[in-house]
């Protein structure tokens, strides 16, 4: 038996690590990360690596590094690092969101992380634009890290143009980042993944779209008890500003400031919104229908005429017929934080209320004519990787994630290193993992085996292979026997 | 039958396109892009979306914009998008390397695309940190999109330290960058897949290595005729090196020098040498050693006690043990371009020598303590996306990867989209993927279904309906009937 050759980690550990600070979740969840198993951990923190100050602000100048020859093991403020339990917990979300993506028959796409800053250049005052990680290229050009991945696919779907037919439905599991100097210990990078329609003027394309979050939380095992959709449509919004004569041009920014209504107090967002001009009884106006919560109270007080109230009724009723009228809502306060949303906004909410919205969506009409091309009729929706873990965690909704293997291949002998290539490779070429093992004693083997759900343990023995047979144990049964190394299966 | 409410986007062409220049395949590939179906070409360019002439040089200033309202529809330079055609061929590609770390129990992990600068700064002159995507990020530190992934996984294994016993084998898949002032039209980013053992000193690691590539190869219908992998250990110059006395702190300089034979001339690998220090007397002995192909002559010139012999005569004694001994040989004159390897370095190569090297690895035991921690040995390979397709499409290798789906849902009449609905609803339910379509003409429809390969067309007719009754059309065999709607399957 080879004695070890390589031993733990332990001892390598001569680096500077940053010191760890309590974990700090953002306001609205107060679902305690340090109360999961600790291999999950790391998923939940809204910034694990980060301190509570952040770099950049004047309070706290860049540490000084302690020697040009240590670096830091951390990756960069703000971002993760996915070890293999952490990655496994990714894969299986994300093989969900394709899974679903699949059945609903949209086509997957992909975009370079780094796009021109142009695409992302709205002035409404949108948090997601205040917050771009731009910079300027080697080459003098504005780029950025997409904050998100709409305005990628209305790119791609103008420069498609004569190729495709409409409608396309499109879908994208894709990295965003943002860039805060900001003292919570936020994230500055997620995964979301994104469904849009283009080319269905209809709520059918709202209605199949619901369809796909709902599918998703199935899958995932939650129920409507649990999470529900608040719907409304920004025609709602539009109809209100039309009823008091308030131009076209301040609609954008009259949404993004109502947006805020429960991150600040109403009083402030009064006070932004008589700042853009308008008079105190429209403001009044708006934030009286924004409480609706009844679609015939808004048909009593917008009137059935209005466009908003006959998309919401229909999208009701379509709810009826796919079956899943129980997990949607109508309120009107729903309005969403995106600049360029033009009708039926939607999000994800736990009817706790300890979380932030699980994602959210909704049609953009006019988004291609902000690029100088002609509109096309659209919406979609992005689903953040990070609220819907927290959630599954809460609800105990992870599945057993724990790594498998079919076999462990182990030389009981140096000489036999060969011969144990020639099993393992051959197992290998049947499609079988197998992990071929050395220089550890059999007690470690062993250990290992269980450690990695390894199905079955070949020794490779002395006396065994002058046979030509190798010793096998089925490790769930703890049976054993020999077989002739060419049979092996 | 409803009127077809939306057209083809042809009409929405508006926006500058920038001109198409020929392609230019790099300088060692000799195959012809144009000459592919046309929906697979994307895939190849160097640089799909480059003129010839790249921003930044002074001899092209950025052009002006033609408006503030008209967006570029291309990615940035240099970057490409994936339309679904193109991802599907990325997504079975990734598929494959993803299957082959299974069989070869390795575990997948991931890191951020952008890193600390520090992780990357070496001063040997590699080409790979001469064109960093670096720059500096808002809070005054300096960030780099990776141009590699060993060193991330490097800064992860010290990380993770006490939790992990060694060896660790992980894989991982993600985006490269590099940004090069150059005029040829290159591309900026890649996606590289690696596979990484820490922690086995022995030339095993380096032997897994070579049989996860060779069964990539296998997977993909490539043969030994069409492709080998070249193999050398740095210990043999390392080797020359002590015959000559050349000082220790000029290894890594050598390597990268020698490393661009074939790229420049054997006259000004001369100089470069010369320059270092090195008496011409070595760089003679250096050269002559470089073109040994025979492992018995390395033997005769440089003796039987050397490290790298042995290491070199272990390697191909495996490779006759896993049994793809035929895909590998011994050339001396592989020395790779990264500074940090130490010992047996690869690369595979077409046979017919049109195109760059399909992937490149090596052992790098000194890595971790440049990093400031102890070493651990460590070997990895990184696989790149873009000549393995090249080759594939040359061998007519990439199989029929078009859309596929279960059922097509039609509503014959606009007051059928409800019972629509819940048809798509419930066979969704049952996990088929299901493509709901309305506001077309039958015509359209049968047209559409040939284009996404559907299984089934189920038409939602009102007579039918009424008795509640649903009509399936078998694609393939024309084949069509009534099912009851609660009865399909």
């Amino acid at each position: 038996m080879a004695a070890s050759a390589s031993a733990s980690l332990r001892h390598h550990l001569l680096l500077r690590r940053r010191p760890r600070f309590p974990l700090s979740p953002s306001p609205s969840c107060t679902f305690r990360a340090s109360s999961l198993p600790r291999r999950y951990q790391r998923l939940f923190a809204s910034a694990s690596s980060s301190s509570t100050v952040e770099d950049g602000d004047p309070l706290s100048p860049v540490e000084p590094s302690d020697s040009a020859s240590v670096v830091d093991v951390n990756p960069p403020r703000g971002t993760r690092d996915f070890p293999p339990e952490d990655m496994r917990l990714r894969t299986w979300l994300f093989d969900q969101f394709r899974e679903v993506s699949r059945i609903m028959a949209f086509e997957e796409v992909d975009f370079p992380v780094l796009e021109s800053e142009a695409l992302f250049i709205r002035k409404a005052g949108e948090e997601i634009t205040q917050q771009l990680y731009n910079f300027e290229d080697k080459g003098g050009r504005r780029v950025v890290l997409r904050p998100e991945i709409t305005p990628s696919l209305a790119r791609l779907v103008i420069k498609q143009g004569k190729s495709v037919s409409l409608p396309l439905k499109w879908f994208t599991i894709g990295q965003c980042w943002r860039y805060e100097r900001m003292t919570r210990g936020r994230r500055r990078e997620h995964y979301q993944w994104n469904m849009d329609i283009f080319g269905m003027p209809k709520v059918r394309a709202e209605s199949e779209l619901l369809q796909a979050i709902i599918l998703l939380f199935e899958r995932l095992g939650i129920t409507s008890s649990v999470v529900g959709i608040r719907v409304s449509s920004r025609k709602v919004l539009q109809a209100v500003l039309n009823m008091y004569s308030i131009p076209e041009h301040l609609f954008t920014e009259v949404c993004v400031i109502v947006d805020k209504l429960g991150k600040l107090t109403r009083e402030e967002i009064e006070k932004e919104l008589i700042t853009t001009g308008l008079s105190s009884e429209a403001v009044q106006g708006i934030i009286e229908v924004l409480s609706l919560k009844s679609l015939p109270k808004l048909e009593e007080v917008l009137g059935s005429n209005v466009e908003a109230v006959a998309d919401l009724k229909k999208l009701f009723s379509f709810a009826e017929q796919y079956g899943y009228a129980d997990w949607i809502c109508f309120d009107a306060s729903v309005v969403r934080g995106l600049a360029y949303y033009t009708g039926i906004v939607f999000e994800a909410f736990d009817r706790e209320g300890k979380l932030r919205a699980i994602c959210g969506g909704g049609r953009y009409d006019r988004l291609l004519s902000t690029f100088g091309s002609e509109d096309i009729p659209a919406c979609g929706f992005g689903f953040g990787d990070a609220v819907i873990v927290e959630l599954l965690k809460e609800k105990c909704l992870v599945p057993d994630l724990s790594r498998q293997i079919d076999d462990i291949v182990f030389p009981l002998d140096e000489e036999l290193e060969g011969p144990a290539s020639s099993v393992a490779s051959s197992l290998r070429r049947k499609g079988r993992s197998v992990d071929l093992v050395e220089d550890k004693r059999l007690k470690w083997v062993f250990k290992h085996a269980e450690r990695i759900n390894a199905g079955r343990l070949i020794l490779v023995g002395k006396s065994e292979w002058e046979r030509g047979m190798v010793r096998v144990k089925i490790l769930s049964t703890r049976e054993e026997f020999e077989v002739k190394a060419g049979e092996l299966q």
